[in-house]
C-alpha cells in the first residue's frame, strides 16, 4: 500500500493505535489542536527535541524502521535521563517522501511505541506532512523531575569523580561497519551495530542516580566523550582529568580496533551517540553508589577520571604521560 | 559569514541571544540536555508541534527568513489559541542545508523571537543540525489551559452558531501570487501575500473566547475552512450548514477572485493556512460574544453558519440552492 492511497488522515489513523500508554492524567491525545495532560504539580516540568534527518543521522537502506524508530525515541528519552527525570509524553512530528515505503513507517512506528510501552511513555501527539528529498523525524518529550533531584552540566566539583554507565565508542564503531556495508561475522562485532542502531536510555538508571545525594552533575555521551565531558567542565567551570586505562571499552570495540589498526581510546574519546550517562559525584559517596548500582541494574559504574579545579582538559595516557585533551566530537556545521 | 565557520555551538550561542522573554518559573533554559521549568499546577499543560518543509511548506526564494520564523512559530501559537490557551515555551529545531546564508537564519531568529515576544512566550530550546537537501524547522510549544475553559473540536452542538475570528481565503491568494510571482501592484493584493507570510495568531482572542459561556468547539483553520469545520462536525458527531453569502471575503480576496476571474466563495471554502478562529457556541450567546468581541479588539466576528443534528455537511448558496459541501483542503499524501 502506498501513502497517497490512505491520505494523510488515514495514515495519522493508523499510527495512531497504542499511542496512549498510560492513560491516566491525559485530557486530550491526538486529534485536536493541542494535547492536553496534567502535570505533576511538585515536580519541575522537563522538554526536549531531537531531529533527525536522512543522509545526516541516518541511511534508510542502513537501518530498519523499526530500529529507527527506538532510536529516535531514545535519544530523546536520554536526555530526559541525563537530568535524572522520568519521561512522559513524546511528540513525533515526520516528514515523509514520496516513495517511502508504508511498511517501512509502520516499522517505525512500533518500534517507537515498544520503546515508549518499556518506559510507560505515552505518544501524545505529532505532525505528519510530505517532504521532497529526505526522510526527517523530529521528536519532543515532556518529563518531570523533583527539583531537589535534578541533575545539570554545571554542578561538577573539583575532587568529583567521573564515571559512565556503560561502554564507550561502542556507536561509532557500529556506525563504522554499517556505512561500510561489512559483515560483522563475529558475536563482538554484530553488538557494535545494534548498540549504535538501538542505543538504551538510561532512564531507570538517571532516576536511581539523581536521588543520591553527593551526584553533583551529569550528561548523557551524544557527542562524544571528550565534547560531552568538556560541555560539563565547561559549564562548572572547573576541568577533568581521565584516565586512558580507565576508559570501559567493550569486547567488541576491541576486537574491531584490532581489527582495523585503530587505537581503542582515541576511538571511545572521539565516539558519539554512546548515551551513556557521564556522571560527577563526590569521591567519598562513589564506592556506595557504584556498590548500590551494581546491585539494582546487575551492571558496574565505570569511573574513568576526575574533576580539578584548574580550567584544563587532560588525560593520563596508558605511558602514564599527561596529555591535552580536546574535544573530538561531532559539529554539524565545522568542516 | 557561514555556518562552518562558527560551528554548532557559535551559532546556538547566536541565536540563544534575547530568547528568554519572561524568567520567572524557569529554572533551565538552553544549555543542558533539557528545559526545566515550573507549570501552573491549576491548569493543565498543552502541547502542539508543527513541522516545516521547504519545498513543501515554503520556498526559501518566496520568504524573508523574518517572515518564515514569524510563520514557523505562529501556527503552532495558533494551536494553542485554538484550546482557548495561553502559549509559554517554545522548542525549535533545525535542519539547516549547507549553503543556508547565515543572514537568512538570522532573520528567522529575529522574526520568531519578534513574535515571541509580543505573546511573551520563551524560546526554551531545540535542536541544530545539519540537512543534505532542505530546510527544516519543527517547532513545538507548550502552553496552559484551565481544564474548565478549554476549546475542543468534539464539543460542538446542533444549533450551535459557526463563526470565523477573521476573513478567510486570503492567504491561499498570497500564496499563488507569491508562487507565481505576480507583482501585487494593489495595496488589497499585497495584503494578500503578507497574510500567507506573516499569519496572525489569535492568542488572546481564543484566550477572551475560552472564558466566555456557551462558546462549545473551536480548531484553526490550517487545513481550509470546508476541511476544518468537517473536523468539528465529525469529532463532534454533528453536521453543519454553511451559508455562501456570509463567509467573510476580504476586499483584497475580492478584487483577486475578480482579476483571476475565480469564486470567492469556492476558493475561501478550499484555502488553507487562514489560522483564523473557527468556533461553535450557543446561539443565545452569540450576539452579547459578538459584542463584547467587537468592544475588545476592535473587530467583528463572522457567523458563517450552524451546526445541524443530522451528519451532513452543507452550503446554501447565493442562489439559496442547498448543495453538499466536501473537505477540500490540504491532504499532505493525497494525489
Amino acid at each position: 500500500m502506498r501513502l497517497e492511497e490512505i491520505g494523510e488522515f488515514g495514515f495519522i489513523k493508523k499510527i495512531s493505535r497504542g499511542c496512549l500508554i498510560r492513560a491516566d492524567s491525559i485530557v486530550k491525545a491526538i486529534g485536536d489542536d493541542a494535547a492536553a495532560f496534567v502535570t505533576a504539580s511538585d515536580e519541575l516540568t522537563l522538554v526536549t527535541t531531537d531531529l533527525l534527518v536522512e543522509r545526516v543521522h541516518f541511511m534508510m537502506h542502513g537501518i530498519s524502521g523499526f530500529a529507527l524508530g527506538h532510536k529516535s525515541l531514545a535519544v530523546n528519552l536520554s536526555d530526559i535521563a541525563a537530568m535524572g527525570g522520568t519521561a512522559r509524553e513524546a511528540f513525533v512530528s515526520i516528514a515523509i517522501p514520496k516513495n517511502c515505503p508504508i511498511d517501512y513507517l509502520e516499522d517505525f512506528y512500533d518500534g517507537m511505541k515498544s520503546l515508549a510501552s518499556e518506559f510507560d511513555v505515552n505518544i501524545l501527539g505529532g505532525d505528519t506532512t510530505g517532504s521532497k528529498a529526505d526522510l526527517v523525524i523530529n521528536i519532543a518529550v515532556v518529563g518531570s523531575v523533583p527539583e531537589d533531584e535534578m541533575l545539570c552540566r554545571d554542578k561538577a566539583r573539583p575532587g568529583d569523580v567521573v564515571f559512565s554507565t556503560g561502554f564507550l565508542g561502542d556507536s561509532r564503531a557500529g556506525l563504522y561497519l554499517i556505512l561500510n556495508e561489512i559483515v560483522a561475522g563475529t558475536k563482538g562485532l554484530e553488538e557494535l551495530k545494534s548498540t549504535h542502531l538501538m542505543p538504551k536510555p538510561f532512564l531507570r538508571e538517571g532516576r536511581f542516580l539523581a536521588r543520591r545525594p553527593g551526584l553533583h552533575a551529569a550528561i548523557d555521551v551524544s557527542d562524544g566523550l571528550s565534547s560531552d565531558i568538556g560541555h560539563i567542565a565547561k559549564e562548572s567551570s572547573v576541568g577533568v582529568r581521565l584516565y586512558s586505562d580507565k576508559i570501559p571499552l567493550s569486547p567488541g570495540l576491541i576486537e574491531f580496533c584490532e581489527r582495523f589498526d585503530l587505537d581503542p581510546v582515541e576511538y571511545a574519546l572521539a565516539g558519539g551517540e554512546d548515551y551513556t550517562l557521564l556522571c560527577t559525584i563526590s569521591p567519598d559517596r562513589m564506592d556506595s553508589v557504584a556498590r548500590d548500582y551494581l546491585e539494582t541494574f546487575k551492571e558496574p559504574l565505570y569511573p574513568i577520571g576526575e574533576i580539578i579545579q584548574d580550567k584544563r582538559m587532560e588525560i593520563i595516557g596508558l605511558d602514564n604521560k599527561v596529555r591535552s585533551l580536546s574535544p573530538r566530537g561531532w559539529d554539524h556545521f565545522k568542516l
